[in-house]
């Protein structure tokens, strides 16, 4: 199954895609949040859907496309967790996870603008495997790990370098600013990929390929790191951990080629569907 | 006006607080988070407390105190913000803000009690001031910063040193464990604090005082960080800034005197009341 969010930003409505055509499923009556996880929601949504086979409302060509799931109580980044984007970045490749936040206030549809914070002159992008969480996930062993995963999506985790490693502090400063985490198009439930290890995912700029990687050359697989991120703090259902990025961001280049008002990222991961945003100035 | 919740965890009701007695606000029909700081809640608040006068029912002595504010979408911190705390740690005073997050599922009622997470060896007590923010604020000037505060709140921004500073990546990961940040017991309203700058803050562990210093002291005061932090992330009704923490922490002593089981932690702030929490073991 293939959840999205619709309309306008804040007043989202939801859907589902069928036969890559977009569905309304608003008289579902509940968005795609917490409660939706905890209370089995994907299971009621799939009946619900079968239920209404045929007669659910196509969603006009022209709505926007919203994140595809409601505002998680958190949404955690795991920095590194390639080995070539470490290298590129001057880190050394870390020993466990590299655990950061980005503010849920950041959160934008797939198709917005991002917008270059005030000041900032180092607005960078990273294509990155976000995963849902499905249910409450305290101290989970990294075997039973997948049981907790509500399914995947696409994510570009834009950061501003300066704010981020030349301000002091942690880099959640950097991380957070408004529209600095367009999500989506659809969130994929977990049986629709077979095998989160093992994607290609791509971000190109102004239609020059810039990331060209494989979740198969993570440091940290998805289970591994549910199961670490676990240890530290709950993760509640529609909490999104998103996964980190493969070599090819602006920083990386010498020198760097950071994002301009006009410029357009395009991404996407194999079997998440593709997403593009135009960068605009303040 | 002083704002409570109270009852079982995850499912508070609201309450005020009026002549240093509980009183139930159920009737009111709204929870103090988001929606309700967005909508003018505290005026709406204010007019039925007056119109019941006299009819409140009394919360029962033996309810729980809950956090008096709903789950906020940020509770964003500030580090170092005491030159002495800056110095007891052997961190160099920031010459801005440090900015880093706690994941909002740490947050608990103000005298519940604090799990050493498992395997955890270094948890450590932080008396804070809070600030409740009242309206959306984005790129706010110093000057008008003090209009977007809804009140303030005691905080204790409990931390695991190992976590945060010895096992890579940002603080972040000691920052948010479950049970880690105690808010409460009530939020006063702005107009209560007269000067957010000039409130002398405390803590005790097993009856000894460990903390006892004063805002005074602030690297950077309340407008200066509101500013600051809306400068790189929007900050929403009811999102939570902690301020930071004065000299006298466990891992500021030789050899530090990190929590153990048994221990119990009281804290307080001129005019927002005291806390208390007993450590446990997981």
């Amino acid at each position: 199954m293939k959840l999205i969010r619709w309309g306008s930003a804040g007043k989202e409505k939801t859907g589902v895609i069928i036969n890559d055509k977009r569905y309304d499923t608003s008289a579902f009556g509940e968005d795609y949040n917490e409660i939706f996880f905890e209370s089995d929601g994907l299971s009621r949504l799939e009946k619900f859907v079968a239920d209404n086979e045929g007669k659910l409302s196509p969603v006009a060509e022209g709505e926007r496309w919203g994140s595809p799931i409601g505002r998680p109580s958190k949404l955690i980044c795991i920095g590194l967790n390639y080995a070539d984007h470490a290298k590129e970045t001057g880190a050394t490749p870390p020993a466990e996870p590299v655990i950061f936040m980005k503010a849920t206030s950041a959160i934008i549809g797939p198709f917005d603008d991002v917008v270059i914070p005030k000041g900032a002159q180092k607005v960078d992008w990273e294509v990155e495997l976000a995963v849902v969480i499905g249910k409450k996930a305290s101290y989970v062993e990294e075997a039973d790990a997948l049981n907790y995963v509500a399914g995947y999506t696409l994510h570009n985790d834009v950061s501003e370098r300066e704010f981020q490693l030349e301000r002091g502090g942690t880099w959640d400063k950097g991380k957070g600013c408004d529209t600095f985490a367009p999500i989506g198009p659809f969130m994929a439930t977990a049986e629709e990929i077979a095998d989160s290890g093992n994607l290609k995912l791509w971000l190109s700029v102004n239609g020059k390929m810039m990331q060209n990687g494989s979740t198969s050359n993570f440091i940290f697989d998805v289970p591994f790191v549910i199961a670490y991120v676990s240890q530290f703090m709950t993760l509640l259902p529609g909490d999104v951990i998103t996964t980190g990025t493969p070599a090819g961001v602006a920083m990386g280049f010498k020198p760097p080629i950071y994002l301009q008002p006009g410029d357009v990222m395009e991404l996407g991961i194999d079997g998440l569907g593709t997403s593009k945003q135009t960068v605009k100035a303040y």
